[in-house]
């Protein structure tokens, strides 16, 4: 595994391209597009949020063939809570994009992440779009990584490579933080790309897999994003022997692909707006995992908790506290580990008593620095 | 209603007192006694937390009987997460008191509010007790509303007078605040005092109704205590006929109680550490109640909207992408308005379109001085 800005135009056959189309301000780059030179096998998971955003519609029907080949992504604007007119303007950017790329329009993809409730100026993507289209490239994959942050501090974007049979396989992704991580402005996205050869259900269940493990598995705040996305599309370039459930390369793959996923959400806490620290919260001796995780979210959401760490104030108590609230099943007396505080990197676990249940939560401190970036203050 | 800190002592027959037993530093009021000289109807509403305090435990096994005369309050210890020892705690504190007062143990209760995790030493309670029992007064209730509070900036206490028939029914009532007031503390307490002659199942009738509108409407930062109690005591010496339920003087005592608790309510979240706004919102247009308290909550639990509402930072998106992250019933466009954001006091109304149920919740904004505050700084 390896940081490259590039990440998402190193598997065979992907190109990228970025430009400032003026939706954020002073020229920075707001809009992507991510290609792949054939069709790809393609599937997406969304937020669950019931004002899901325009795109997230769009991806979701233009996805039930499971081919794609183009993703157009914009930051700034979330295009969320903004009716027929942004469902109109995300079809309008799919639409025109296949047309430039001379694709079917369900083969073209789209994201948004930014403010919610704005009406989104379709005029500029139009604008835009020729000269995205026009300037696709093997090496504009960082300009692509830099263009969907919204206050990220950093881009984010892994590669790794494995052998299936002679062929060598690459997965390469994007990511931009969930965190809120500036005023109005709460959306986790990631993109991957990969030039494994495999059936649609394999990457179906991999890309669960590996997101349950991972993006699934963070908590900044405890909001749910409107706009969360994560798509992969595999286009098979590599030549490999079609990849399929139960087969040892595909295991690779499922490996691949969650290790780096769980880095880019590692990746994504470390950059969480305004934390000081990164906690990893393992619960275990749940009745099942289901219960495991709603106890450790609910340490990862408690504020009181978050606060504590934030202020390396040991306080045991408070873990007790949320797991009580979470209503799960528990011994009498649970285990509670803490590493020291004092570090950037707090381990907390928890062990339950009661079964064999566990699961992993990550989350960042609570500090007066988020409160005042979500306050609109910097 | 009147503000009156004496209030607990004001329905006929009630007496309190306090004194500092060293569980506070620095010689601060920290154990109260409240008693009735007569025995009273009595009913408690309690923490649905999985760890319940010691206290919650002996409150719950001694209301069985639906009888009590007095209740014993510490502070700076909430006697949770104790084990066997801390049960043992409790009921030594309810069985040495109810020999001092001459009374049955499950006659008298108990309640605990500070740090968790942490054994109590009985043998400050001990020593304090028989103090505390022969100090009893008529005029002590101000020391005792004093004595429950942990970092509560000022006293709760409320009065309410009514009349039934020919007599004049007393409601009196203190409350320390919600709101993870200082590190490692978090609860709500509320002991209510009355002389109303009623029935039990009247009183519990009224007392679910009254928490159910004020205490349960509140949230902070979404944490539920180990602690949370509610009691009421009724000890009939007003003299009234019995109010039952469904009479017309029983719904003046129902009246007189919802409100006193819900300005006791008021009075906790104006209170909530660091807080700097008072924020009402209310749900309407929801499939049923239920549904319209989910929205609430929601919105009073999202720190992006908090944050927002504390930088005076006009964010509908954000209550849109909480409102969503409830995952209820809702029209496709819901209307939301907002009052000024300048002012100290907050409305926001929701409208979600799609049916009759509503819901209103109270909250406070999310402020670095909160984080502060709960990292244990100050």
């Amino acid at each position: 595994m390896r940081l490259d800005n590039n990440a998402i135009c190193l598997a065979k056959g992907f190109k990228a391209s970025a430009l400032s189309c003026g939706l954020k301000k002073g020229a920075r780059l707001d809009l992507a597009l991510i290609y792949s030179e054939v069709p790809a096998v393609a599937c997406g998971l969304f937020t669950r949020n019931r004002f899901a955003a325009a795109p997230v519609e769009i991806c979701k029907k233009h996805l039930k063939g499971g081919q794609a080949q183009a993703i157009v992504v914009n930051s700034a604007n979330a295009n969320c809570y903004t009716g027929l007119r942004g469902l109109r303007v995300a079809g309008n950017t799919t639409g025109y994009a296949a047309k430039l790329l001379g694709l079917r329009e369900t083969q073209v993809l789209v994201a948004s992440t930014g403010i919610i409730g704005r009406q989104m100026d379709f005029a500029r993507i139009k604008k835009a779009l020729p000269k995205l289209a026009g300037s696709l490239d093997r090496k504009q994959g960082s300009k692509a990584a830099y263009a969907i942050m919204t206050t990220d501090t950093r881009p984010k974007a892994l590669t790794k490579k494995f052998s299936a049979g002679d062929c060598v396989i690459t997965v390469g992704a994007i990511a931009k933080g969930a965190g809120m991580i500036m005023p109005q402005m709460a959306t986790m996205l990631c993109f991957i790309t990969t030039d494994a050869a495999i059936e649609y259900h394999a990457l179906k269940e991999a890309l669960k897999e590996a997101v349950d493990g991972s993006f699934n598995a963070i908590s900044i705040d405890g909001c749910m994003s409107t706009n969360d996305s994560v798509i992969i599309l595999a286009n098979g370039l590599a030549g490999n022997r079609i990849l399929k459930a139960g087969q040892k390369d595909f295991l690779k793959f499922k490996s691949a692909l969650k290790q780096v996923c769980g880095r880019l959400a590692a990746m994504i806490i470390s950059d969480a707006e305004g934390a000081t620290k990164f906690i990893t919260i393992a619960v275990s001796g749940a009745r099942n995992d289901t219960q495991a995780q709603k106890a450790a979210f609910s340490i990862a959401n408690s504020n009181l908790f978050k606060a504590a760490v934030y202020g390396e104030n040991r306080n045991l108590g408070r873990i007790v506290a949320a797991v009580g609230a979470a209503r799960i099943e528990a011994g009498k007396q649970i285990g509670i580990q803490c590493s020291s505080l004092k570090k950037k990197s707090v381990s907390v676990k928890v062990d339950l008593r009661v079964g064999a249940g566990k699961a992993t939560a990550l989350t960042s401190d609570l500090t007066p620095e988020y409160v005042k970036i979500n306050a609109g203050y910097n």
